[in-house]
């Protein structure tokens, strides 16, 4: 875990467009990475980007990524090329006095890297429990764990979080001054921000579920991040 | 609008891995792409993938973004290299009987192909338009359209719907019969679903709106989808 405190150390990690929303500290990454609960992992196949939804769990500064053997992409970013992996967040909508300026609050974690094949089994296991549990807290323990042949039909990933970049969004929109209107317009154009978040709903349980079988706290009182 | 009503018509966008989680039909697409607020798009630069969040609006079977004309990720997109534009809502986290059979409840849309930059200056205002509108539903004519020089620091993109996939998986955990308890256990593993949803709060002024500027219908009322 020696990841520097600070992020940006690359040309391409380093955030160029709307830099002031850009967050240098490593935390605010980790903090971003802890929140979601997908991301979007991107690889080259066949000449042509690919950029799939995935699962992820983190440890410290590198983040698990897993899938079955038989995935092509997953393949491809266990072979060492370069991948990108993307956590977005968002939350909300920020409506502007001018089309332009219509905009979103969001939290966005980048990461850049080639992502490593995990081979060994203490690290494969420790990959899959960070993902499991980032997924739904208190499951590894509750469940039954991975058999061989679990195993061997799962690849697991390592990316190393050492280049990435952050950038987030909050407030008010930026509107220009010359839409702004006084106190004395009777109906200004109405701007501000419809904020979002991911709620949870009454738990579904499985058909197959013994009848009256409690909902876990680990299911009923999970606390969903703000947006997630 | 000549795409055909089925999709999957080369072989990148024909789902392999849980291939019956497949939708085939281009009424699925559209659905997915409506209902979501945010995609990521893929594209190399540098000889390496970037995945990167964005708006984006659908008029028949053309998907528009834009972004700031100097952004390095969207000049490359508008260089006709291919790109891989994808939009995932997640629905659900899955808790099974084991680590290995939880998931996730998702609709998700990958589009593959090559942006096109518009130049033709209605397209460009019908993309922006859409844009706006999939963002905002009612923001288009209610405040100031775009003026010549933000026209001009605008980028808008096209890219055609005609290669693109759509996988969703809904319902319960696929536990392996093994796991399964019967009706005598008393304290079984709890298996099912935590349904997730997107939802909007309550409407935050902008600080500089004139005080007691009533929330419009078109924020107040917005109907977001499940989940977005």
């Amino acid at each position: 875990m020696d990841a520097p405190a600070s992020l940006s150390p690359t040309d391409r990690s380093t955030v160029r467009r709307g830099s002031r929303r850009a967050r240098t500290d490593r935390a605010d990454l980790h903090a971003v990475l802890d929140a979601g609960l997908i991301g979007h992992l991107g690889v080259e196949l066949g000449g042509a980007p690919v950029v799939l939804p995935t699962g992820y769990g983190r440890s410290g500064d590198t983040l698990y990524l897993h899938g079955s053997t038989g995935a092509a992409t997953l393949r491809a970013a266990g072979g060492g090329v370069p991948v990108c992996f993307t956590v977005t967040l968002l939350d909300g909508i920020v409506y502007a006095r001018s089309a332009f300026h219509h905009s979103m609050n969001y939290r966005c974690a980048v990461v850049h890297g080639r992502a490593r094949l995990v081979e060994d089994a203490d690290e494969r296991l420790l990959g899959l429990r960070v993902l499991t549990e980032h997924l739904a807290p208190g499951s590894w323990t509750a469940t039954r764990l991975p058999d061989r042949k679990e195993l061997a039909a799962t690849a697991v990933l390592a990316l190393d979080l050492t280049e990435a970049s952050v950038k987030i969004r909050t407030g008010p929109p930026g509107d220009d001054e010359r839409d702004l209107e006084g106190p004395e317009v009777a109906d200004p154009v109405w701007a501000g921000v419809l904020p979002l978040r991911t709620v949870a709903g009454e738990p579904e349980p499985c058909p197959l579920l013994p009848g009256g079988a409690a909902v876990p706290a680990r299911v009923r009182d999970r606390a969903l991040s703000p947006s997630a």
